[in-house]
């Protein structure tokens, strides 16, 4: 049966890959480098909040993106327009980066001087959850017109993510989504993880999360032991 | 490297897979069963269209449907609240459905009375496009949210879908979305795509999606060859 086997190939994968992040993690720790991991479904967005994020932080923290696609470059046209250093990571078709990816994208990024590393991830809620990218923190978008059920269809995803952005709130009004049963589904899922509503589109609701981002860059450089990320 | 092994891996199981789905698709067609693939994003509406497209064919198609999930069941509650056949397929963390859980899914659905079977994919626009489940047809659902790029970004996806239905275009006056531009790379990437746009909330639309899939499954159970579905 084909089913059993790849999961068998994927233990193997996932140990190993398990592997490469910690040491990527330990080589990010020595450097003072944040990488913070960004995951959603397609059209959550990702290249929108990121945009937000760094017009908020860049005049405060020196930031570098990958961005992570099958084989477009579109969302690295768009940050490469905001200034900020920019590299474009084609999958080939994979549906997630694992940490030799990562690993590869900052080496060609050169983060010498950053202090941010962001990776967007492909879209995708499923197999990006299963894959340690090496990152410091993991960060996943839940735009409100996919609905406040998906904590309960993709529970990986959340039990992975240390902060949650809930966006698009403008489109409230036009959808069934109840705020509240939303983050009381994350939250049963993930009892540590930070939520923070917003609207990338018109900016509302990005300050805290800059605010929290900021912090956690600045306790990283700072602090002296490394912190494990991710306990699923 | 791991990544050089994934892919290996990934070939042998898609050429198994291939020859499972056509003695699946031969299978049907003796049986005068249409199986309907249906992938989308989390969070695109499959679900609420499903129950819409059910509502309008329940009394001239005996109709069935699989729902397959990570690990919830609220979808075939839904399913099941509409008085059709349902079964609930759990992927146990896999992001896609193969030939062989199609086929264990048909088997434990007992489609001996049913004309057509509805197989609703894992949300996902990643790794449902490179598994055929052995369905007659393929259709996706691009929800307006998500953005008019999605063929730029998801290729496989928009090449292997016979029918793209755009929903929530309620959402229009909301967010930056360009029909006439998503209709266009939809066909860019697969120029024998039909396209029904439709609100599934409301019920707008899907009434031209209905009488397209009723003739589908008329043809198919009457035409004497197998047709070949996929052509990536």
């Amino acid at each position: 049966m084909s089913k059993v086997r790849v999961l068998e190939v994927k233990q193997s994968v996932f140990a190993e890959n398990d592997r490469h992040a910690e040491a990527l993690r330990s080589e990010l720790k020595q450097k003072k480098l944040f990488l913070l991991n960004l995951m959603s479904s397609p059209g959550s967005g990702k290249t929108t909040t990121l945009s937000r994020t760094i017009e908020a932080l860049r005049d405060r923290l020196r930031i570098g993106v990958m961005e992570a696609d099958i084989d477009s470059d579109v969302d690295a046209q768009t940050m490469a327009a905001l200034g900020v250093k920019t590299i474009q990571l084609h999958t080939g078709g994979m549906c997630h980066l694992d940490a030799d990816m990562t690993a590869q994208g900052l080496e060609g990024l050169e983060t010498g001087d950053l202090d941010l590393a962001i990776l967007e991830n492909v879209g995708n809620l499923v197999c990006p959850a299963e894959f340690d990218t090496g990152a410091v923190k993991n960060a996943m978008i839940l735009s409100v017109p996919e609905g406040d059920d998906k904590p309960l269809k993709y529970p990986l995803m959340f039990q992975v993510s240390d902060v949650v952005l809930i966006n698009k709130i403008d489109l409230i009004p036009y959808v069934d989504f109840d705020m509240d049963a939303c983050q009381k589904r994350i939250l049963e899922r993930n009892p540590r993880a930070q939520i923070f509503p917003l609207c990338a589109r018109t900016g509302e609701g990005v300050g805290p999360w800059a605010a929290w981002l900021e912090e956690q860059v600045r306790s990283w450089q700072t602090s002296p032991a490394l912190v494990r990320n991710i306990e699923p």
